[in-house]
């Protein structure tokens, strides 16, 4: 008898925007590994388990992969319910395939409990819709990082074909996601809002435009960021009343 | 003095896979106005308000978007709490765009509580991730559907840009998704799957390549489906557990 494995969304960053179903999860689980940047309240959720940080750190990332799948195996071999806690949706740049690949080939039971990705809870807090009707119809979610070491460009012909596009894990590329875009003929006056820490206290929004990219990342934290690109994001640098709301955060 | 709106994102269709936030805010909320889709379960958290159906009937858009925009808007100046449920994210094929422009005119306070989106459910009942660290670093969310009378094809080019594509609102047009995207060089082979309501009980999995596509979508029912594209679909595909899990569904 082995239990079974549950790859949970923790949502964007504010510990509300977790799932009612993946709240309850977390209340009857025995052992939670989770991320490095999951809500200090959503893992205090996990009352009963013993809880564990498996943040990875860049460039050791398939070493610790390994890691983190033989533990979630190991774990759901001796415990009921395993939770791997990670944050945003864990199919959106979760690195969620290893982890189900590793569960499929140990006959591990698993379940995916989806989550609120950071691009909706960025456009939420811009208060701008990421399409709009007759005018952006395709939204794509890229990232311009890989593998350790490995940088393909073919991120950026996603982006140039959708109406709206959303980079993530992208703020410390800033001068090479300019550099592309402009150089396949992205406009470079095309709208683009960084937003650094969507949804929780200590967020930031740096609104500009393509030719401005390296000087909005310049000004950010280090917190987890979203960069959105396109002509809907127009809205939130025209608009007196976005500019009242922006103020607020 | 007038009252808040909330556009909040109902989730992917299961009543659990609301937001802890959204739930909230129905529980206090004075006027609720959604979509079709919304599941009863969810429209009873709003114990103290007025709840009515909104849903627009196809073809009938523009007169009916007007008249939600203005009921918004008058149910802010009487009440507290105004909330506009939606299925999905409301950023994402929600149409918050019109509401949004409206509520600014207005000078109407909101605030948008953004939700699971279908595609991540549909991922997580077929157990893929949606993007994958070296083959799938870009996903794009597209529909085919536009204005009354209106239809584009420019849709396809975010498609073909993305390693994996989530048609929303598309299961009606699969000849033409078909015939245009062989057109434009996508193989016939590809793999495609439609999940129709995905997260509820009634789910249903059609799988495929895009040469098949028409074939699947007659073999579904009339509940929401998104129609996912590309080679990250292969595992679904191919893998035994995977059958094992979606025969359960």
């Amino acid at each position: 008898m082995t239990g079974k494995v549950y790859l949970v969304g923790a949502g964007p960053g504010a510990p509300d925007l977790l799932t009612v179903r993946a709240a309850e999860i977390l209340s009857r689980a025995d052992v939670v590994l989770h991320d490095a940047l999951v809500h200090p309240e959503t893992l205090a959720l996990a009352r009963k388990a013993q809880v564990y940080a498996v943040g990875k750190r860049s460039g050791r990332h398939s070493t610790a992969q390994k890691f983190i799948s033989k533990r979630l195996i190991d774990s759901a071999r001796r415990f009921d319910t395993v939770v791997r806690l990670k944050g945003g949706d864990p199919l959106l740049f979760g690195r969620a395939h290893e982890e189900i690949q590793a569960l499929r080939r140990a006959g591990i039971e698993f379940e995916i409990v989806p989550g609120v990705t950071a691009a909706s809870a960025a456009g939420a807090e811009l208060g701008v819709s990421l399409t709009r009707r007759g005018v952006a119809r395709s939204v794509a979610f890229v990232t311009p990082r890989s593998g350790v070491g490995e940088r393909h460009n073919d991120w950026a012909a996603s982006v140039l074909a959708a109406d709206t596009a959303v980079i993530y894990m992208g703020a410390g590329l800033a001068e090479e996601i300019r550099a592309v875009l402009l150089d396949r003929g992205k406009g470079p006056h095309t709208p683009v809002v960084l937003v650094e820490n969507a949804s929780l206290p200590g967020r930031n929004v740096h609104r500009g435009t393509l030719a401005d990219l390296p000087d909005l990342a310049r000004r950010m934290g280090s917190g987890p960021a979203v960069l959105l690109i396109g002509e809907a994001l127009e809205t939130s640098i025209a608009e007196p009343a976005v500019e009242a709301l922006l103020r607020r955060a």
